[in-house]
């Protein structure tokens, strides 16, 4: 795939603001996420403080997004980035479906609002994965474990039962029914509270709130957003924030972030003047980096 | 007037959504400012990229904003802010109609885009005026020249020349007719650029482009923005902008930015962004001086 000038990870306020302002600079883009949209914005009662839109239900506001990339012609590319990682003069971006290459990169993805379940990080990429998509090839034949925090993610549980021999699912959201996960037989729900992860005898185990115990090979977190120096190796953080400057700048040359993954207030129109912030800030980026390399 | 807890200066997407946002969490506010909304957003001739409203047209989206504010309730008081002055406990703001008391400030009146004249900041307070509205009564009987920046300024030239004996008015726009000078008899239009101000023989003396000087008791420059250290003594700024960190703090505690007076990029969605932020920090700083108080 070509190389484009700005990858922008999240299809939240910030991310479809940042892809919009890109596009009228006439940079080459690619708007990776759901297609869907922001969930949070999507389930969104009604929002009251979107200047020039009152009282609108969030689907209302979706959509309302949605005319406004249909308009200028915007597409989002569906994928879940799992890792950004610098190459020098570009980013290589990588996905679960496909690899990716950007001059610039701005960070859309949201929040993680749940704290890591004790374990979790220190088993990361040795027995516990973030991305079902990414690494499902990984468990053929083999059992897993999946902890989901939102709906959206049975679609990621019903595609690694495909591969896997059996995948035990614990959903971390309240709901009757999970129609997401489709009519796989190998697929078990159980509803419980996990409490920690650990490793024995080559086995992945999860303890739960209840005293049980699961074994399996492999455990997925699956949320709705990745912690943000998980996705950029070495990246500035502060919580669970990027840090970065008034121009959305990150710690980062050339990464660039917007939104909730920068910090409070969790703001719809916050979200979208950060990511036509962000968006400018790289237009500049890409100007001066031009500029250097003729000089 | 009673005290209020957050005072509001600006019109513009920021200061609305201040308003908005800080309405929503029941603060008791004042926004003060042009109640035609910015001139500069009515003007826009077409907006593209205020995520959620494609492609509309300055004035429309100047009409979604008022519906907003009028589906909330929120009014506009009319009156230009020349000076804002800790007390201590709360902020007194010097008006030209009255003045005010708050606890907290946002400002949000917008970006000085023109240099100063040589001379001008020099004798400010001193012959030299940025609010007719606030100093007019000084000049009965006598004379003064206005540089005026945008023809939202002539209703002040026509309300100086109720007051004073002659005025003579260089507009500093491109215009064929200025009707908001009204019928008055007493105002002369000269088509001249300023080049320096100049004290002499108790008189002010402004020499142009063209050689010529103009001698009058006093020179009123009228722009759509006060430079924001004018507006608060000791403030902390760098070249035009207020400077403040990513919650919209300012060097002084209780005062608040958004907006174009905060720096580029000057984009409407940035500014109402800002506007969020600010009126979020505004009620969090309130909430802390209750709970010291308290304490």
């Amino acid at each position: 795939m070509e190389r484009v000038e700005i990858a922008i990870i999240g299809t939240g306020p910030a991310g479809l603001e940042a892809a919009i302002t890109a596009t009228l600079r006439n940079k080459k883009i690619l708007l990776i996420g759901d297609p869907d949209l922001s969930g949070k914005l999507r389930k969104a009662h009604r929002i009251d403080n979107y200047l020039g839109l009152p009282e609108i239900a969030g689907s209302d506001l979706a959509e309302q997004f949605r005319a406004h990339l249909d308009k200028m012609g915007i597409e989002i590319l569906q994928d879940r980035i799992g890792g950004i990682y610098s190459m020098g003069d570009y980013f290589a971006l990588q996905g679960g479906k496909d690899n990716y290459e950007a001059e610039t990169v701005i960070l859309a993805s949201g929040v993680v609002m749940e704290k890591p379940i004790p374990g979790e990080q220190e088993n990361l990429g040795r027995g516990v994965s973030y991305c079902a998509t990414c690494d499902a090839a990984l468990y053929r034949g083999k059992t897993a474990l999946v902890l989901g925090y939102s709906p959206e993610e049975e679609a990621e549980v019903a595609f690694l039962a495909e591969v896997a021999e059996k995948v035990t699912y614990l959903p971390q959201y309240r709901a009757e029914e999970y129609p997401g996960l489709g009519d796989a037989t190998n697929i078990v729900v159980e509803k419980e509270t996990p409490l920690e992860i650990l490793k024995a005898d080559g086995e992945m185990v999860l303890k739960t709130s209840t005293g049980s115990e699961y074994h399996s090979n492999g455990i997925f977190v699956l949320r709705e957003a990745t912690p943000p120096d998980q996705l950029v190796p070495g990246l500035g953080t502060e919580g669970n924030a990027v840090v970065c400057d008034r121009q959305m700048r990150t710690s980062v040359e050339g990464i660039f972030a917007a939104g909730d993954i920068t910090g409070a207030p969790y703001q719809y129109i916050k979200a979208a003047g950060e990511g036509n912030i962000a968006a400018l800030s790289a237009v500049n980026y890409l100007v001066a980096k031009k500029r250097n390399a003729g000089a």
